[in-house]
């Protein structure tokens, strides 16, 4: 079984609803699970019969602390802790809901980037209207970019939809204002340049619509905005099913029959948009597996994150980052 | 009455759509149509009683064309003629659902910018939770900003907050990654050590999620994100649409009162997120009312968005957006 460590400190409801997705997934056998962070925290919330492990360690980074002071002064943070655990192998993934910046910035630190690797790249799934899911990266790792490092996200974003998605030929869109070559800004164009010499499956530039009408699989865009497009369409998402509650709750629908039926549809649409259902992120391009979740995890979409790490321990994903960045990185043959 | 001229040419529906949709404004004595386009493409959509006026230019500006290619050989466009009727004061402003690009660059040429704007921005205003509209900008206009730039971003848009939606201190956050100070973009940061300086009701950073839950009335972000910000929102309306649709159509409901209620729902829904309904976007920063609308825009958009330009004819805005330009620029007393 997949051994796993999982920051218990980390999220807005930590240490509990962290600890309940832990000992879920523990008692479903989904992995072997170790906690890492304040004991005194974490075992009182375990069972008697828990077969979870705790590592200990007091200290912990907070939500809204800055990642570089963090890396600087809580090396024996739960989260490093956790990566050292990965580093040695005593583990085989991480799982944190804790601050995505620190995360980053100790999975570079502890773990290193994959061969070649420039920078690392958060990978969010988006489902499209073609009933698959269209890729978004970076989502929020890199926010000050240049061309070669959103080059590299086309690649680990192309070899991740083949790899993990079973798209022969993923094809990789370059987010834009635009789809015309004269759209773009000074990063874009420089790197739609680069991306068109290579024998990528690339469309040149995609609008945002494109997360969402299945023409792109892979999005490739900096971690600035990618972060961005990921909270405006939370919000969107949030201001659509608010105003159906609303439409319910004025009294619009008398009967109760009606009523029942949108709780129903409301019920189904809240659970597309749920994160909880899809439970967490890959960090791409960093040595080992490691899922980065919402702050805002209850214990289900940490339980979902467990398996979800457990899928990619194994799987040989980094091994094919690795060839791929090196194969586009060589000079080719005429 | 007010005197609009309308880019007849431009728009991915033109010029059958535009004629139309001026014809209602005219009929409905909105305001006084002047149309600009080929008078023969024209004439032949337009009813013999007809008080439109048409100003004949056989050249216009494809809705894929490079805008500073145009700007260099299409001086003769309707769109270029339109702004140069407003700009003689022939008409008090300029509606086109044509190439937002060049009609910018066209905009700035033939109108100039207000007084002190370093650049000018496309504004879009966004129904929010609490029943309110939020404002952000800029939706396209400007894609390589500097600091500056986002700084009178920020200044334009308290004012038309101010002045056409009548909130007194507007709320004014600047789009970022997270709300800690350590979160942002180099672009951000610079942007966020001027604004914490000016008077302005200035709420720090601000994530995607805000346009929409109505803590902020004023986003402000550059053109290439904001426009990608618009995209992603309508693409997961979309995808949110087509999931009810498909939810009815899949026979999950058997009974005619559950189908007509979710389709009336779905009217709703659709409705609130049409852009036709709002017509089209103000471009703020230059010399004159120029109501920018979406290529896909039907006569329905373009007779909303006549009627949004004669909102602000006459209103005073652009003195305002002159006076706090210039007053934020000038030296304070301490």
């Amino acid at each position: 079984m997949a051994r796993i460590a999982v920051d218990a400190m980390g999220g807005d409801h930590a240490p509990l609803e962290i600890v309940r997705g832990a000992e879920a997934a523990s008692s479903e056998n989904i992995a072997e699970i170790v906690l890492v962070g304040d004991e005194n925290a974490i075992a009182p919330l375990l069972a008697h019969s828990s077969a979870i492990e705790i590592v200990h360690t007091p200290v912990f980074v907070d939500m809204h602390e800055s990642p570089s002071i963090a890396l600087r002064r809580k090396r024996d943070s739960s989260i490093n802790k956790a990566f050292g655990l990965l580093k040695t192998g005593s583990v085989e993934a991480v799982v944190s809901a804790g601050n995505s910046g620190a995360t980053m910035a100790f999975a570079i630190f502890t773990l290193g980037r994959i061969g070649g690797v420039e920078r690392p790249a958060i990978l969010t799934s988006h489902p499209n209207a073609k009933g698959a899911a269209s890729i978004l990266l970076d989502a929020g790792g890199t926010v000050d970019c240049r061309p070669s490092h959103l080059v590299q996200f086309a690649i680990m974003g192309s070899v991740f939809a083949r790899h993990a998605l079973g798209i022969e030929s993923p094809r990789v869109g370059l987010l834009s204002n635009g789809e015309e070559e004269t759209k773009g800004n000074e990063l874009t164009r420089e790197t739609h340049a680069i991306l068109k010499t290579l024998d990528l499956n690339y469309l040149g530039y995609v609008e945002g619509t494109e997360l969402y009408n299945g023409r792109a699989d892979v999005v490739v865009t900096d971690g600035f905005v990618g972060n961005v497009a990921l909270k405006v369409a939370e919000g969107v998402a949030e201001s659509m099913v608010a105003f159906l509650e609303g439409y319910i709750s004025k009294q619009n629908v008398r009967d109760k029959a009606g009523q029942d039926l949108l709780s129903e549809v409301l019920k189904h649409l809240s659970l597309r948009m749920d994160y909880s259902e899809y439970g967490g992120v890959p960090l791409v391009g960093v040595n080992g597996v490691s899922i980065i979740c919402h702050g805002k995890s209850d214990s289900r979409a940490i339980k979902n994150a467990i398996a979800q790490a457990k899928g990619f321990v194994g799987s040989g994903l980094n091994e094919c980052i690795k060839d791929a960045i090196q194969y586009y990185a060589s000079p080719k043959q005429e």
